[in-house]
């Protein structure tokens, strides 16, 4: 259906998806065993400098092709979203680390599973792009990431709610208020992206 | 002067702006009441979801009409720019809740008065976009909302200048200067709304 | 090379650059000196209200004007993003005010030399935007922003991590931490701003 010039885009697309699981399932393994060390969060950091290089090299394609399989402006926003997800989660394994917090909290246990889960619909809903025979799929995938952004919202707010109720370090609690808020913000980045694929959807069917 | 599709952009953004009057006015009565409860709260997040719905309204509207009253970007911009303020609205009441505020402070309340005179000028200023006589009174309710956001940035370094040399609670620092933050960013987001319609008048003038 | 109607727009980004690099060493004397007096605090808001004005200059500017050096929307981008630099160096300037520090740390110190080199390379990247045959001379400029950038989140991340080390009183914890992250934003902002201004000549050479 797409000539292969434009094929480039969706296997940039699926590059930038899968350093976005593979950032996710990493930092759900760092929290899981409170294992922020420089090390790790090094190695964190060279996955989002590969999602950087993704999103030149996307910019770039963009910039050396006349056809492109949809709006010039949508594979642009598309990439630099996709960019701001690895962002948000070095981000925040960098924060654990600066913060030296050994043994996360059960909240920020389950929100890296919300993110690990919504990086994977993520994935899918991206793959399923390639044809207009997927749609259903496609449509199906961005349901379920708004769904997990707003599961997303509930537990940041109940793991907000517990801290003031429990945690009466206030130096503890400036540091996990900031921790919950950034771990949101990852499943609110992945939403950006499902919305804009929705609205690229509607723009070409 | 406009064809009936068109007419319904705007029809749209009355709607929108009357529920976020709505949204306006009845935060200021749990502010003046400290009456945050799950109830009122969902209330609120009602209201919220409505205003998502007539956002989603308009971008259907946009992507189904081939003549649009101006420029297609600026409509879904306004629809959108819309929408965050609805959104903050409940931000923060929700906040509210969560922090178990019973009785806000007499920098809430006044916050919250120029929130609802924010959102009364915005309500003027896009219900007089209809027609390219009213320019005077677009422009005039504009400048309105500038004099308002600005006064509630004055407001806000004040109430966070009293809260460091009043209150000794660091729990209750964080909490009021995060509200009195978020109050601010809902006026900033009317401000965001003037803007752009203001730069539409130019553009279509 | 370009029309006189469209030396005008480099006219203004030099002017605005200056009023940057104006702004970020006014600010580098004051964090120096530990002198957020009202005086001060007032003479760096007018410097914050002289770009908004040569913003607007910009925009009217455009609107009147037909043929323009790039894309209209990159150009009331530059304009916008430019002006975000001047607002963040004020926001910073009144909290400093509003926290009644008197002696800005060590690091605040560095942050502040770091957003002066910055602006200064900014102002070197706009002035050579006027002729393709400096292009070489621009992306220079762009690289040595991203790499002060980079020094800005390196210095805050060591500055919130010895202060969360070394400061025990939860409300300075408070300030020092928003003045750090506040500050890092300013370089931020000068790296969107060589971003554009990367993306403008991939664009139009």
């Amino acid at each position: 259906m797409f000539l292969p010039k434009e094929v480039k885009f969706f296997d940039l697309f699926d590059k930038q998806a899968e350093n976005i699981v593979r950032a996710a399932a990493f930092y759900k393994k760092l929290v899981d065993n409170g294992d922020f060390t420089p090390e790790n969060v090094r190695e964190m950091h060279e996955l989002e400098h590969y999602g950087d290089e993704l999103t030149h090299t996307t910019i770039n394609t963009l910039n050396e092709t006349f056809i492109t399989p949809f709006d010039r402006e949508d594979i642009l926003a598309l990439a630099n979203r996709l960019d701001d997800i690895v962002d948000g989660i070095y981000l925040i394994s960098n924060r654990f680390h600066l913060y030296k917090i050994q043994k996360p909290t059960e909240f920020s246990r389950k929100l890296a599973a919300t993110i690990e889960s919504t990086t994977k619909a993520l994935q899918k809903a991206l793959a399923s792009l390639r044809s207009n025979k997927n749609m259903k799929e496609t449509l199906h995938q961005c349901v379920e990431i708004n769904r997990l952004e707003n599961e997303g919202d509930v537990l940041r707010d109940e793991a907000i709610s517990s801290l003031f109720e429990n945690e009466k370090d206030p130096l503890m609690v400036i540091k996990h208020k900031e921790l919950y808020e950034l771990a949101e913000l990852v499943t609110d980045s992945c939403e950006h992206v499902a919305n804009l694929v929705e609205s690229i959807l509607v723009k070409n069917n």
